[in-house]
């Protein structure tokens, strides 16, 4: 598929629509959680602004993962299931496929952190490391996919991955209506770029005005330049983030032909700010948020994005993150 | 009013029945946050039973306490009010009072937390500041009120804040009831011993049956100990315990006329535990919990409530806790 193609494929809403994310909704009713819409005065203030936020933390297995993971085992023939991912999508992985009565093996970079290791295991899958700098993760997933007879469940380019995480957006869509608010924008994490094309999608049925923007790490901003541009770009080799849920090499094919008609652009945080953010979601908001899933409370907190006199959705992706990395975080204002 | 009256006229819900906690509920709807009902399968699995844990740092001031101080403030007669307390009452009253349009002030220990002195200010209240182990502070309250014209917001010992907090056990009876299940027990923290009251109150409504037991620090199981007994006794002196929100030296005069009839019995657990209850939210379910607000969970989770093979309600009450001791509950479990 050729990016125009997926374009024009993406504008009909083949490859991800709001029926396809109204059908994950029903598949997840009663299995996910339906995470609340948080707010915060003191963050309000801060950013002169209104922000509300969606705290997936709360979500089953810490991220939002899960519901993308859920919604694609559910539609899957019988037999085991294999997947690639940094750790979020893992724990997604290995929980839908308990749930739903299937094995399941992970392949996971070796310097993920302990706490998705260990969970991952702890949910019942064969956890198999990979050095992230050295291995494709993708060809030993294909590899064990073709060994074992396993169905790949891929961490983002793929519809029902999608319609799963734009379950997100549904549920920020009504819950925003049911206040009789229009919201004005939205920032949304991004790495494959899976949640913000389904949360994109929901929201702009929704709000057609809306402005949704991804945040990436700086040094990891390939959405944000390929959008620019109006092609997949690759991220430059060699930078660092602490935020390991965000770091997937471009954007996919498949997200990318989505999220270009659909998003106003993309922002790029550093990792103080990052930090920065975790300590206010700490502070404000109790809730424990990791690097990759703070970067949206961070560009708006930041300054990245002007929130002033704007009501801005903001989606906290995950809470799956070391004690270590966290204290660094309540550090980071001293 | 003596015990044996108060007895009598609780049973008949004179002090507080379920009528007032659903009043409270429509004064409070879309007002106070619909907090969730989380659960674990980690916890669930370390306790042998089902842990249904209703997060209150969730709610806006970062605990329950806004509930009963909307409630209250919302039924009386114009005029700024008065409050005295351990920090989230503080809070609750703050916020609750700027909202209806009331000047504040708050006595306060000096030695509270410094986030929740902080937040009190920016919320827009007065902070008077007295010695906890010297002053009187109903006294200083009473002689504000008195100078003022303002009125005394209590923090437990009165109706409508019993009520307000019961909006808690309400939430959680109405979410169990939707997803089918009835509940063995329920574990609530107990200072003063309102949240308890009202919470019981609306469990007991809808399951009979239910068990709702107190968690209070070891030494100031002051609660626990009146329940064996049969009337109200005082903490020894003298004792110490991080749960800076539990620290009232008695059960109130109304709320144990309340939960003498209803509480099933009272457990005591030591400052170690609630550090090791604070990490598992932290892992587990990514809430921030302050040491008073993780005790429920400490009980369940060190044994002294044993929860298996049962259905446990367990609530989180409030989150407001320094960066500080948040870091000492991380390093707990190491």
């Amino acid at each position: 598929m050729n990016a125009d193609l997926a374009t024009v494929a993406a504008a009909d809403g083949t490859i991800v629509g709001i029926a396809d994310i109204e059908a994950a909704a029903v598949r997840l009713a009663g299995i996910a959680r339906r995470t609340p819409l948080l707010s915060s005065e003191a963050l309000d203030a801060a950013v002169g602004g209104r922000l509300l936020i969606k705290p997936e933390p709360l979500q089953r297995t810490g991220s939002f993962k899960f519901r993308g993971a859920y919604n694609t085992i559910a539609q899957l023939p019988p037999g085991p299931v294999v997947a690639y991912s940094s750790g979020n999508h893992a724990q997604g992985v290995a929980l839908a496929a308990r749930l739903l009565g299937r094995r399941a093996t992970i392949v996971m970079p070796a310097d993920a952190p302990s706490i998705k290791k260990s969970n991952t295991e702890r949910l019942g899958a064969r956890l198999v490391l990979y050095d992230r700098n050295r291995d494709d993760r993708e060809a030993i997933g294909r590899e064990i996919a073709e060994r074992d007879g396993a169905h790949l469940v891929k961490p983002y380019d793929d519809p029902r991955i999608m319609a799963g995480q734009g379950t997100v957006g549904l549920e920020m869509a009504l819950d925003v209506r049911t206040l009789g608010i229009v919201p004005d924008a939205a920032i949304v994490c991004c790495g494959g770029g899976g949640l913000i094309a389904g949360t994109a999608t929901a929201l702009s049925h929704h709000f057609p005005e809306i402005a949704v923007w991804s945040a990436e790490p700086a040094g990891f901003d390939d959405t944000a330049r390929s959008l620019r541009s109006g092609q997949r770009e690759g991220n430059i080799p060699g930078a660092t983030s602490i935020c390991d849920a965000l770091l997937a090499p471009m954007p996919g094919e498949l997200t990318f032909a989505v999220n270009r008609p659909l998003l106003a652009g993309g922002l790029a945080v550093d990792d103080q700010a990052v930090l920065l953010a975790m300590r206010e979601a700490f502070l404000e908001l109790k809730v424990v948020v990791e690097p990759g899933g703070a970067i949206a409370l961070a560009a708006a907190l930041s300054g990245a994005f002007d929130c002033r006199e704007k009501t801005v959705l903001v989606v906290l992706s995950g809470g799956n993150v070391d004690p270590a990395r966290f204290i660094e975080a309540l550090d980071s204002g001293r």
